[in-house]
C-alpha cells in the first residue's frame, strides 16, 4: 500500500482522534479538523479549517454517524459547525470519503461533487470487532452495579448475534452461569456447542426469575410487562440495544427494576480500541480498493 | 407433540441405531429394519421386512446419504438390499419420509407415491451440532498420531466454517497455539476476537513451516505443492474435507508428508452423540411441521 | 448441624451484615450489633447493646480484623464504640468467638473469660475464595482506568499465589496477553501449564517495557526504581498487596506513572459475595468442631 | 551455563532418547548407551559400552526409575544388561549422576564411588509438567473408549492434586460437565473457584450414579464395592493412580464395569514432550547447582 497517502479526519469523538493518531503512527500523513476538545497529542497536523484539511487529501474520514442533522458534520468535540457541503466541495476529485451510516442524501451530495463515498459503518468486520469493547463495557457496567461477583452469578443474554456471542463467552469465561436466548434452532445449537444454557427468546418469561443480571442485545421490545414482572426484584437489567431499546422502561420503573441503558460503549469505555477498529476497517477497504 | 407417533428406521449405520434407540427411550413407537449387524439392544421392534417396517409408520427415517447407488437404501449394517421403491410404495399416504442428501430422483419417487419427503441433512442445526464430534474425532486422531502433547503444539486450522470454529476453539482450550485461516475480513475479525492467530487462506504457504499439525476443513485444493513443500518434514496433516478433499495426496506422498484423511468422524468416534443429533434434528423438524 | 444455633455479629463492614443476613436466611437465629449504618434489611434481630447481643449466643462473630486499636471492636458502621472486654465478659462460657486476625492479646482476653476463640481469617479456604472478588475488583479497576479493552492488552501479574493464579486466569479468559511472574521453578511450571507466559520475578525489569497493565500481588518492594523506570510512560499499575504494598510510590510519582493501590477489594466491590465467603468459612469450622 | 558440558544418557525408554536428542539440539555434547531399540536418529554419539559412555562425562543421566532390580540400570530399549556398579565405577569424580527415584542403596553406591547424585524425579516442577501429558493421555483413552463426545459427558475426577487439577481443567475446556473430588475445604474452594462441581472424596459414593466417566488420581482404594456398585453399568473408569491403583479391580470385574488402568502415560502418548520435561528439569537443577 502507498505509504504516502494523506488522510483528513473531520469531526467525530475520541475514537476518530485515536484512529487518526494510530494512522499517523503507522507512517501516513494525517490532518484533523473539528476534534479540538479531544485533549490528545498526536503526530499529525491540526488544520485551521475543514476546507484546508480536506483539500489535497486522498482519504477523507467522517465519523459514525457522519451527521446527526443532515447539514453539518457530527462533531461533538468541536466548537465550530462544519457544513457537509464544505467537505464535499473542497474534496479532490479522486479523493475517497469514508463516512459512517451514509444515506441517500449524502450519496447524492458526493455524486454531485464527483467524489467517491464508502460507508465503513456497514462493514461486517467493524461490527464484529466492536462486539469486544461493547461486551467489556457491559461487563464493567455489571461489575460496578452489583454487590456480588460475576463468577457464580446467573446471567441471561438475550439475542445471539455478534454482541450476544462475545458477551456470553466473556461472562462464561469469568465463571458466570450463562443462559443465552435465540430464535433459530441453529443458533440454539451454537449456544449449546459453546457451552451455554439455551432458551428460545419467546420463552424467556418462563425462566426470568432465575437471573441476577439480564443483558439485552435485541432491538425490539423483548423485556415487556410479562417478562419484567417475572424477574427478581433485585435483578440488574443492562440494555445494549440501540434506540428504541428492548426494555419497556416505564413498566420497569413501575416495577422498581433497575435498568441501565448502555449505548455506544466502545467509544465510552475503550476509545483507543474503538479507534484502532476504525483504522483496521479503513485499511481493509483500501486494500480491497487497491489504493 | 403427539407421543403416539410411530417411527420406522430403515438402513444406515450405528448412528441410525442410536437415534432409533433414543427415540424409543423418549417414549415413541419405533421399528427398525436393515440394521441387523448393529449389535445393540434397544426397546423398539425389529421388523421382518422394509415393507412391514414402513407400513403404518408416521415417520420413516432413511440415513445420510439415503442411498449410494440411486436404487437401494444405504444400509451398510444389513445383508439384504432394500429397494427405495419398496420404501416409498409401502409408505402410508400421510407419512413423512426423512432422508439425508435428498436429490431430485428421490423427490420424484416420493411425489409419485404421494409421500412427503424432508432432507434433514440440509438442516443448519444438524451441521452445527455435528461439528463437535468431528472436532473431537480430529483431536483424537491428532493425539494418537503425535509423540507430543497438543498443549504447546502449533496448529493450523484451514477454514473458519462450522468445523473450523469448533475445532480451533477446542485446540486452544487444550493449550495449543492455534492459527486459523479464512478468506473474509469478517471471519478474520472473528478469529482475532476468539483469541486465535489469523491468516488469509491464500497466504498459508508463507507460514506453513511453523506448524506441527495442519487440519484442513476446506473442500478444495488448498494443500497443493506450493504449500506442502513449505511444511515441516514431520508435520501431521489431517484432512477433514469431504471428497475430493483439500490435499494433493500424490504430492504429499512424494514429499513424504504424513496425511490422514479423516472422513465421517461423528459416526465413527461418537455414534451415540451423532444419533442424538439426528434425533434432535428430527424433533425440531416435527415441531416446525406441527406434527 | 444444629439449626437452633444463635449467632451474634458484632461490628464490621457490609460483609459482616451480608454474612449475618445469609446465615439468617439459612434458618439460624441471628442478632447483630454495631452495624447501624449498613442500610440493609435482614431477617435477624438488631440488638440494643453488645452485651445483649452476645449474651446467650452460641457463636459470636467479630470482623476481620477484629480490632484496629486493641481495645474496641472494629466497627466502622457504628456510632458507638464497643469494648472488646464487653464482648468477652458478656459471652456465655460455652460460646465460641470467631474473629479475624486474632493476636495473643485477644487470645489472652478470651482465655481469661473462659471463651473459646477461633481465627477464621487464618482459614485457607477463606483466602482461596476471596481471591475471586479480589481478581474481579482488580479487573474492574483496570477496565475503568484504561482507554482500551483488556482483550489484546499486555498484562503482567507479579506473584503466583492465590490472587495471582485467579487474576491471571481471569485476564487470560478475557483475551489479554498475560505474563505471570514467580520465583520457584514449580510455580513457573504451573504458569506454563496454565497457558500463561512466565518470567522469574527477579527478571521483570528486563521486560517491564512490554506491558500495558501491571498488577502486583507481592507484599514486598518489587516495583522499585529499576523496574518502574523501564515501564511504558502510559502503563497502569494496580497494586493489590497489603501494606506496605509492592510499589515505590514516590518514585512512581516522580516518573509520572499511574499507580492505583487497590486494597480490601472483596468488601468494596462484592460485599454480598464476601459475606457469603465468611458464612461458608464459619460453617466449615462449625462442621469440623462438630457443633 | 557452560555449553561444553558432556551428557551421558544410560538406559531408559523413548523419553530418555528424546531428552538426549533435545539436549544435543541445544548444543551440548551428548552420548547415549542402552537405548538401541529406540529407532530415532539424533545428533549425539552412540557409545559402545556403558563405561565408555560415562567416562569423562560431566552429567550422567539414568532413567526414572533408575533401576527395577537394584543391580542393573532400567533399560527396556537395550539387549544388554548394564550393571549400576559399571556406571558408578566409570564415572569421573566430579561428575553428577541424575537418576529417578533414588533410594539409599544407590546413594550409598554413589557415595562410595565419590560421585554426586541428584534425584530429578523428586523435583516438583517435573511432576507439575508431567501432569499435562498424563491428562492428555487420559483424554485420549477416554475418547477412544466411549461412543459419545466428551462435550456434554459427565465426568468425575477423584483427587485434586497436580493431575486432578490439569485433567479437570482440560475436560471442562472441552465442554464436559466436570465434578472434582477432594478432602480439604481449601481444595474444594479451589474446585469451585475453577468452575467445577465439587464433592468430598468420602462422599463420591452418593453421587457415583451420575457419571459417564470416572477418572481416579488417588493412590488408595477409593473405588471400592460401595462406590462401584453405585456407578452406571456402562460407566468408563480410568485409573491413573500408580500401584496399587485406586480401584478394587476384582469387584469391578464382578460388577462388569469397564476399567482401564492407564499408567506411565507421558512416556507412552507423548515421549517427545516427556523428554523435553526431563531436559527442562535437568537444566533447572544445573542452573541451581551453578554448573
Amino acid at each position: 500500500m502507498n505509504k504516502l497517502l494523506t488522510f483528513a479526519f473531520i469531526g467525530g469523538d475520541k475514537r476518530q482522534l485515536c484512529a487518526a493518531s494510530q494512522i499517523a503512527d503507522a507512517g501516513y500523513h494525517v490532518r484533523v479538523f473539528g476534534l479540538d476538545k479531544g485533549e490528545m497529542s498526536f503526530k499529525g497536523k491540526v488544520s485551521k479549517s475543514a476546507a484546508e484539511c480536506v483539500s489535497g487529501a486522498d482519504i477523507i474520514v467522517l465519523p459514525m454517524p457522519y451527521t446527526t442533522n443532515k447539514s453539518t458534520v457530527n462533531a461533538p468535540l468541536s466548537n465550530t459547525s462544519i457544513l457537509l457541503s464544505e467537505v464535499t466541495d473542497s474534496a479532490d476529485k479522486d479523493a475517497v470519503i469514508f463516512a459512517g451510516k451514509v444515506d441517500c442524501v449524502f450519496e447524492e451530495m458526493c455524486r454531485e461533487s464527483g467524489v467517491k463515498v464508502v460507508d465503513y459503518a456497514a462493514r461486517e468486520e467493524l461490527s464484529v470487532m466492536n462486539a469486544t469493547p461493547t461486551a467489556e463495557g457491559a461487563i464493567q457496567v455489571a461489575m460496578t452495579n452489583t454487590p456480588y461477583t460475576l463468577r457464580g452469578s446467573r446471567c441471561l443474554v438475550i439475542g445471539y448475534g455478534k454482541i450476544g456471542k462475545v458477551l456470553s463467552a466473556a461472562l462464561k469465561a469469568l465463571g458466570a452461569d450463562v443462559t443465552a436466548s435465540a430464535r433459530k434452532y441453529s443458533d440454539l445449537a451454537w449456544i449449546k456447542t459453546n457451552g451455554l444454557n439455551g432458551v428460545q427468546t419467546a420463552a424467556i418469561g418462563e425462566i426470568a426469575d432465575r437471573f441476577d443480571i439480564i443483558f439485552n442485545t435485541v432491538p425490539s421490545l423483548v423485556l415487556n410487562f410479562k417478562v419484567l414482572s417475572k424477574t427478581k426484584p433485585d435483578v440488574l437489567i443492562i440494555d445494549l440495544a440501540s434506540r428504541p431499546g428492548g426494555v419497556d422502561f416505564d413498566t420497569a420503573d413501575d416495577l422498581n427494576r433497575k435498568v441501565i441503558w448502555a449505548l455506544s460503549l466502545p467509544g465510552k469505555v475503550a476509545p483507543r480500541t474503538a479507534g484502532g477498529i476504525i483504522k483496521d476497517t479503513l485499511m481493509n477497504i483500501l486494500e480491497e480498493l487497491g489504493v
